[in-house]
Parts: C-alpha cells; structure tokens; sequence
C-alpha cells in the first residue's frame, strides 16, 4: 500500500458495511431464498453453475442497495415489490459477471475458480442469457413499469460500457471522460439503478428516488476507482480477487491512465510493451506497481473516488434521518476505506 | 434431395409466405425502420456488428408473425404496440442468433461470415446482450405487462432449451421426446410467443390470443424439423446455410436420431465415431446422408413437420374468416414445403 493512499484513507472515516448489513438481515435473507428459488431450472446444469457463482457469495450490494433504498425512503411495511427488483438485480449483476469472465478470459471470480473454466464458456453464456431472462420474469411479477424501465435501460447501458471497455480495453491513449464514462456504464448504473428501482418499487416520493439514484451512481463510481487503486494497493485478502488482476489482463484503468501520463518520456517503451503490445512478463508487475504508486496516480484515484463517496453521502440529506440514512452513508465511507 | 420427401411434399400444398409478406408490407417498413433506429448506440461497434446480421435479411418470420397476429385477430386501426413488440422479437432473435454462433463456433450465418469472426465472441456476446437489453426496452414502452411476461418467459424458455441442447448435442442417446422438447423450447416457444404477444399487443380476445400462441408454437416446431431434413436433403440455396452443417457440427437432429436406430447393429460404429467421438472426415457427410435418407429418416422428419403444420392451421379455424388468416395458412404449408 502506498503511502499516500494511507495518509488519505487515515485522515478520513473508516466506514462500515456491517450497520446496513445488520439492518437489512431479513429483507436480504428474503431476497437469498428467493435467488436461490428463482435460479432453479430442469435443465440440471443451469442451477449447477448458477450456484457455484451465488453460493460464492460477494457482498450482494447490489440487491442489498434496492432494500435499503425501499428503506431509507421511509417504507416500513412489506416490501415484497423492492425484494423481487433486489433479487432481479442480482441475477443481472450475476448474468453480467458470467459473460465478463468469459470475455475476459478470466481465472477466478469471487474467489473460486471461473465458471467458463468448470462449464465451458457456451454453459456460462447461456447460463448468463437464461439469468437475465429470469430477472426480467421477476421483475414482471412486480407489475411495476416504472421499474422494469429503469433495469432494462441499465442493463444496455452496462453492456454498452461493456462493449466501450473492451474496443479501448488497451488504450493508453483513452482520456479520463472516456474511461469515467466506461466505468459509469459498466458499473455505476446498476448500483444507480438498484437504487432508484428499489426506492420505484416501494413507492418513495420522487425526490427520494432521484436522491438514491444519485447515491448509487456516485457510490457506485466510489466503489469502481477504490477497486482499481486496489488492483495496485492492495491485498488479495481485501480485494477477494488478486492485485495486478488489471494489469495481467493489460486493462487501462485511471491508476494506470495518470501513471503512464505522470511518466511520459521516461517509462513510455515500457508502457508501450506491457500494455499496447500486450507483451508483459515476471517483474512486470512489481514495476507497474512501483511507477504507478511512486507517480502518485493511486492516491489521486483514491482521492477521486472519496470525492464520489462524498457526493453519495451529500445526496442523502434530503432522506429521513435515521438508522437506514446513516447506515448508507457508512456504507459510502466503507466503499472508499477499503483501501487503508 | 430424397425422393421420399420430394414425393412427400409433391403430394400437398406448396405453401407460400408472399401473401403474408404483401399484407404486412406496411406493418413490417415500420417494424423494420423501429429495428434500425433502436439498435442504434454511440459505441460505433454495436450498430456495425447488429448491422451485419439485421441488413442479412432472413426472414424476419418472427416479427412478422407478431404483426400478423394483431391482424389476424381482428386489428384494423394502428398497432403501435405490436409492432414494437414485433421489433423487440427480433432484437431477441438476434441475441440468440449471435450467441448460438459463439456457443457452436458457426462460420456463417444468413450466408454472411459469422459476426464472431469478424469482430470477436466477446463483441458477439457483449452485443447479443445489448440487444436482449434493448428488446425489454421497447417492451417497456408500449406499457403492455401481460406481453412484458410473455416474452420474459419466452427468453428463459429459450436459453433453457439452449443449455438442454448443449449438454445433450452428441448424445445419440437421446430420445425423441427430448429432443422435441429442446427445439420447443429454442426454436418454437419465440414463434408462439411472438404471436401470442403480437394478439395480445393489440388487444385481441383471449380466445383468439390463445389459437394464436398455438399456431406459432406449431408453426416453429414444423419449421425446426423441416430444417432439420434439409440438413440431410436440401440445397443450399433453399437452406440459406449448407446441407451437412448439422452433422459437421455433430449435431443430434431427429433425422439422425432416426437413422441411427434404424440403422442400429449395421452402421454403430460409423455414428459413434462421427457423432459421439467427433471424428469427422471428408466423405462422412455423403454416407450419413444416404444412411439418413436411405433409411426413411428424412420422410418421418418431414412428416412429423406436416403434422405440426396442419396442427398449426387448425388452430386458426377459431379465427375471423379472411386474407389474414388464409396468409397465416399458406405459412404453415410453407414452413414445410421448402424441402421439395
């Protein structure tokens, strides 16, 4: 971990998810069963794989955002709209993560190993189109338009980030608008949408629901610059995926975006090697590291990212006070401590 | 071509979908136009990709049955609704049809290069689902839930269908029940589903909406065997894709289902090495054509396809009288009749 990002991260709340977590256990343990009850299929292999990535776990912030959004806007009866759009909103997430790792070609998700490599890429592909038609199901049974608006738009934006992501996926000559844009799309708009659709399905008042669509969106950026510091920063431990995973796939995030900038002149054939050409061995990383901490670049994406943290929070002022308000706004401050 | 199946289909109607396609002429520029506009993003390599397989042509059966349907039910005003409805079948469509691609490694489709191998399977998928993504979108607009659910329902059909077929595709075990069950479920659920939500688009009563959903599951299961035979009996001009591509792909159609039970004791060691080792060289194909049509298996198919068809046209006798209906007819002997 650079010294920077601790000095930042020390001089700031640590934040928490466990309040909102501890909050939120029944409305969650409702959405759990009915993930688990909604991704089972005839077709044995379906649920098979579609386990191996729930039962994995990962924080569930997405649906866990559209319940405490339902929440924080004041609901306090049932829930049972918000709770289908929570669980709605995982099988997308979950559907996205399965083509991701298969476009990527990635080893590990969550810990374990990637389903493509267990299944075969065509049993995730599919597994993935069958989630998202599932999710689509669940979100008809709500009979709330409003909110299926809402998950289909975010659902072409996210593949549309995804699709930029991956025509400039190797740019180093990509801008910062073009890649705060790509992470907009391919990750902030599903916690934006999570949010606005939990708080639509619960019937929260209009200026609720565009101030948890703000929260979400700028948590949502928060959370994705944290994770790319990380990826330079951190330990495996923290980031339940390995540092360098970017840089060993020779994707152009900010970290490396300002690095290679703060670099010019003097690091460019290195650059250049590693990530224009692709051609990155042993050590490699241990100097992308270096160049990228040393140049600062990973305390100002922390830095960025406690900025987005701070504008989720600044959105919350016009929710009720109260446990489920605080609760979001430690979750903003955890998104970005991480990092420490 | 067997002449089993040329005597077959000499024997009945010929079928034609020009009537269907004069009728719907107006209906189907406005669906068509919806298709280009809305496949539309500022990310260049999603129109171009979409571009490629929407401007191939095909048929466009699907969409048009939709809007057929509203009118076969009764419809005469505007049918907004049925012909967003109608565009986001498409969008479907060509989900799957970029998916199934990446998933069989297909080279071609609608005579064109295989969209994967122009600009990649990650491309390919990532537009597939862009595509799903905006199909729910325009679902969305016409603010029709019931038809929302129908094809909601549909896409978790067909991916279901999808994986069945994948984990059973070399599996000369397999029995025909299944394999019935796997074209339903890919193939003819999205024509019923068309259909179904093109009637329910457009108001139309549930007893029309319901012979309407079972002319098209009929429809597609006659037009997915009737492919099927072409596989083993048609030329490529008619097919649109080559004769043999099933088998190349070692593929369990009922045609092969057929002919290796009936060729059982005889030809084992031919189809285990072919289909359940994968072991295929030049000169296969031409043997397991002439064991599939020597055997009868074509005819069967081409038969049961007949039943399905004349199914299909039963179940409009419960609908008003006229062009439409006599056009939705002449589609069903269609379906079949292109094997001749």
């Amino acid at each position: 971990m650079s010294l920077d990002a601790v000095t930042i991260a020390d001089s700031r709340s640590k934040g928490d998810v466990g309040p909102l977590v501890r909050l939120a256990k029944a409305d969650m343990a409702a959405v759990d069963a009915l993930i688990i009850e909604r991704m089972q299929s005839q077709v044995p292999v379906i649920p098979l794989l579609a386990e191996h990535l729930v039962s994995a776990g990962g924080k569930r912030l997405r649906p866990l955002l559209a319940v405490a959004a339902a929440r924080a806007s004041g609901a306090t009866d049932e829930i049972a709209g918000s709770r289908k759009l929570a669980a709605a909103v995982e099988f997308i997430h979950t559907a996205t993560l399965l083509h991701d790792d298969v476009v990527d070609g990635s080893n590990l998700r969550r810990g374990k190993t990637a389903a493509h490599l267990i299944w075969g890429a065509p049993s995730s592909v599919l597994v993935g189109d069958f989630l998202f038609a599932r999710a689509f199901e669940l979100m008809v049974e709500t009979n709330n338009m409003r909110a299926l608006g809402i998950l289909a738009r975010a659902s072409s934006i996210i593949s549309e980030g995804e699709v930029l992501q991956l025509t400039r996926a190797h740019d180093l000559n990509l801008d910062q608008e073009t890649y705060l844009r790509i992470i907009s799309a391919k990750t902030a708009e599903l916690f934006a949408a999570a949010a606005e659709a939990g708080a639509v399905g619960a019937g929260a008042d209009e200026k609720s629901i565009q101030a948890l669509r703000a929260y979400g969106l700028n948590l949502g950026l928060a959370f994705q610059l944290a994770d790319d510091a990380l990826d330079y920063g951190g330990s495996s431990e923290v980031l339940g995926k390995n540092a360098g995973d970017d840089f060993g796939e020779g994707k152009v995030t900010l970290p490396l975006l300002l690095a290679a900038a703060r670099t010019r002149g003097r690091e460019d054939a290195f650059w250049d090697r590693t990530i224009n050409k692709g051609q990155r061995s042993d050590g490699d990383f241990r100097r992308a590291r270096e160049l990228v901490v040393g140049s600062g670049a990973v305390g100002v994406t922390l830095d960025t990212a406690h900025q987005y943290a701070e504008a989720a929070k600044a959105a919350l002022k016009v929710l009720p006070a109260g446990d489920w308000r605080r609760a979001l706004e430690q979750l903003a401050d955890f998104a970005v401590s991480r990092a420490a």
